[in-house]
């Protein structure tokens, strides 16, 4: 795993997006510093290494998967006035709001210019996938900002949703690297519906996390869907579930304008709790990464080969951040 | 010229760009409806024709340039807080900031599937040389953004900003069409140049024609630029070569809040008129049309084939909007 990531961050620390107007290049290697679990490119070296012993080769085309990945949160960043990200400023906040949508611009012209990087004979067919990818992507996240100003999304609505938010960018992750290490078309479809799995259980734990944490290990707000109102699967599951008085007292902290935060974060969890959503979300969440693992037993690839791939997913059902 | 509008206007209202969800996608096709020249695409298919009657070859990636193009607008629109397009109100106007942020990112995923749409050998290199285009495009509104806030630009940085923001996709587009015609790389490079020297001149008529138009068949209001202190090639001279009493007005109209904008139209034209700034830069304009005309009679094609790029070049030296 720390192989994978160390081989990521000296690349993409070295790599040259380009220098001038420092306007729109600033912000690019700004964003890209700042961290994160490098989730996506990892999962693009670790499926090239499922097939060939030179994932180096995977390796630009992998930074290709984190640029657009960091492109989306700029540009998503924006969209919902964030102020902070990994605990510093966001760009629009840092430099303005048309700075962080040219440069995120740049990263996406950047990321396609990633994906060119690599001698894999049929990158027509990489590209293609990758902007179907893409698109659904832009389309999870304009689903998601639908979400916000609707009082009822089903269940149904919300999994497609951050599927195509989330899911899919991780499945083509995974695709991507098989791709590279010379994997057959049906092994590498199955390898993508493993990335869809994991990265539905992967944001299913996220709802989780927000609310379930440990406010230590977690380092930022707990509660923070709860006090925005934001349709996770938790408060999806509560307002379907709710009777009576829990469903009054939901409903009071849904459209109360006025409140205290710790207050709400607290009624709501209760609520939360004397509903079960927890162990709910957890069932839903393992049901996933277990079709995720399943999938990846049934390969017909070498037990030893597949491990690292194992151990992170582990990693993913059992992180506190 | 009309045979390759009618086809571009064709395909482009009938491709299915998506679909869900709709916020998504119907600011894609408004935007696309709302006309304009068609400069970029019909001089891909034209430049196709040079080397292949088969020129229909070239009419996706003439599509994706388009879409490209539309994109540029739709993110520069919200940039400049622009209320209106081509008579019609703006996408971020019609519905808001952030739909026109994500539309604008599908569009241009979506031009970069259009150019997989071709059976040309070497999608690899297209791709490379569109990254580089667009990237620069972008470098190009960024230093365009810079110089509204700075008082003195000078002619080199002008024509630089202009060559990125405009020329090279003029370039690019021209080049795209050799290639998918199967031009040698050394006639593509002359045809790319082309491109550049027509896109400068096109855009020194631009700036012309905002103060010098036939104000009925123009169909906008003249001196828009001298209202924004846009810093035009006609500014950027004016402010070169005024001394005295016109250096003065000058100084005044540029740093004066509160003003008539007709009056101040009328002022700045008569001090660009004292000071001979039409002529100085039909001068430029006319220099890297001829410099576009030569490199084309030099090309060793056969002169029919060339008839429809130097008819359309003539007309971009004479329109009047």
């Amino acid at each position: 795993m720390n192989t994978y990531i160390k081989l990521i961050e000296q690349k993409l620390a070295t790599f040259d997006f380009g220098d001038r107007p420092s306007e729109l290049y600033e912000p690019i290697r700004y964003i890209l510093s700042l961290g994160g679990k490098r989730l996506r490119p990892v999962l693009t070296l670790m499926s090239c290494q499922l097939f060939d012993d030179q994932y180096e080769k995977a390796l630009y085309p992998a930074l290709g998967v984190e640029v657009f990945h960091n492109f989306t949160l700029l540009h998503d960043d924006i969209m919902d006035k964030a102020p902070i990200r990994r605990g510093k400023q966001t760009v629009h906040e840092k430099w303005n709001a048309n700075i962080a949508i040219l440069s995120g611009d740049v990263m996406l012209i950047r990321a396609n210019d990633l994906f060119l990087k690599t001698d894999q004979f049929d990158i027509g067919k990489i590209l293609s996938k990758f902007n179907t990818c893409a698109a659904e992507v832009c389309e999870g996240q304009q689903y998601d900002m639908n979400f916000e100003t609707r009082y009822s999304v089903s269940e149904t609505e919300y999994l497609e949703m951050i599927k195509l938010k989330t899911a899919v960018l991780l499945g083509f992750s995974i695709e991507l690297g098989a791709m590279i290490g010379g994997a057959e078309e049906r092994i590498c479809n199955q390898l993508y519906d493993f990335g869809i799995n994991i990265g539905l259980g992967f944001q299913l734990k996220d709802d989780l996390l927000d609310v379930y944490a440990d406010s230590a290990e977690f380092g930022k707000q707990l509660g923070g869907d709860i006090i925005s109102n934001k349709k996770t699967y938790l408060l999806i599951k509560a307002i379907e579930l709710a009777n009576g008085q829990e469903k009054e007292e939901l409903n009071h902290w849904l459209t109360e304008k006025d409140f205290d935060q710790q207050e709400k974060v607290n009624a709501v969890t209760d609520i939360y709790n004397k509903l079960g959503i927890k162990a709910l979300s957890e069932k839903k969440m393992n049901s996933y990464f277990d079709k995720g693992l399943e999938i990846l037993e049934t390969l017909d690839i070498d037990t030893q080969r597949k491990h690292p791939l194992k151990e992170l997913v582990v990693k993913l059902i059992d992180r506190e951040k």
